[in-house]
């Protein structure tokens, strides 16, 4: 519980290898997490060669630790293999919808989180790279992805040079709902955000960017409208190229 | 690592409740997890009421565990509060779109697969429920959820009765690739899928299903076409109708 409760992620690691042994211990537990239909619809790129990394680091934004951490996992939606075998016994089934690909979301994702869960028991640090789904497209070049294997995450794994402090959280009120969601009034917003407000980091960001709250920070540079509907026009293309049927 | 290894999806509960505290603790645990830009696209409704489970458990296809579990976790996509913080700020930004969808989906799985993890180190068994995303709208109305909240998937969770013998998995190098996805032949298709193919339970499916062979019965029988496309449509819809660009 502890372990789950300090989590942080770690985006600055030492110069130090992680055995393969020991990876593929932690992908073990990656694949022993539940999944649908035990279809096992996923794969797992492993990324150490520096070579690699110089190609993918833009993809991700050049953020460094994609260059500093030992290994670097890209975990990819991937009907490919199975329906190989499908075809191989003279059957096939349809995967090129909403519906696949958000199953194949989900079982990515659970495989990625008991991979970080099992880093982190085993003193090794992990960060999620959102960026993923951004450059689909792109990284699907450089990994040499066939048709049907999906890029859905990436995580950096490494041992930890710095560790940052823990980062805050909404109450936990704020977030669990009893039987039916319990609408928010402007007052519970103002409650549940107020100390998240309030922390220094949050004032720094607020003027470094010249914002007059968080909020905008957070819509106006962050997560600006513009770039998401540019991205989500990437994925939507890529996936109708994939010939699915959104 | 052991537990990670040795998980179970467990469908039997005995008649013992789960007290409060440790079911926030384990949730503590899920909103702990990495998320995107540390929005907390999220939110957990938590069912324990009789009344409600019989509501939700024709949604889940009647599986028995839904009546059975003493609790009963939707994670669902969640930006209605943090919308909400924006427009009390003065300020906006879309989430409507497919690139946010797959991120509030991600998001979500992490928090659900950490909640899974906790709940198992404390000798709770979980389930996931794949039959949240096909009844989404169904699900929407029984727990009151407002526009821009999505079931994304659903957890059972109890005291284990009955703990099922470890699942089969394919070997790790039929999942794993380095450096680059190394294709698959019919031979590595043939030699990944021998021993689950093998297996006695997979042989009587089989029979059962009066099918020729493995894939067939996942075609055919469990994973249809039809079926797939029914749901996806539904799905689009239901996103679609909440203002979905896709």
């Amino acid at each position: 519980m502890e372990l789950l409760k300090n989590h942080r992620s770690v985006r600055s690691y030492i110069d130090r290898n992680i055995n393969d042994e020991l990876l593929l211990d932690i992908i073990e537990c990656g694949i022993r997490a539940s999944n649908t239909g035990n279809m096992q619809l996923y794969s797992v790129i492993v990324t150490r060669d520096n070579s690699q990394k110089e190609k993918l680091a833009p993809l991700h934004f050049n953020q460094k630790m994609v260059y500093s951490a030992p290994v670097l996992l890209t975990i990819c939606f991937d009907f490919n293999r199975f329906k190989k075998w499908c075809l191989l016994n003279g059957t096939n089934t349809e995967f090129s919808n909403l519906l696949w690909l958000l199953n194949g979301v989900i079982d990515s994702t659970i495989l990625a989180q008991n991979i970080c869960v099992a880093a982190e028991f085993n003193s090794l640090g992990i960060c999620y790279l959102g960026t993923t789904l951004y450059n689909a497209p792109e990284i699907i070049e450089v990994l040499k992805l066939p048709l049907g294997v999906i890029p859905i995450t990436a995580l950096t794994i490494g041992y930890p040079d710095f560790v940052p402090e823990l980062t805050d959280r909404l109450p936990l009120e704020a977030v669990v709902h009893r039987e039916y969601y319990n609408d928010y009034s402007n007052e519970d917003i103002q409650s549940f955000y107020k100390s998240k407000e309030g922390l220094d980091s949050s004032k720094k960001f607020v003027l470094e960017n010249n914002k007059s709250n968080l909020a905008q920070v957070y819509t106006e540079v962050r997560y600006k409208s513009a770039d998401s509907i540019f991205f989500s026009e990437k994925i939507k293309n890529l996936l109708l190229d994939q010939g699915f049927e959104l």
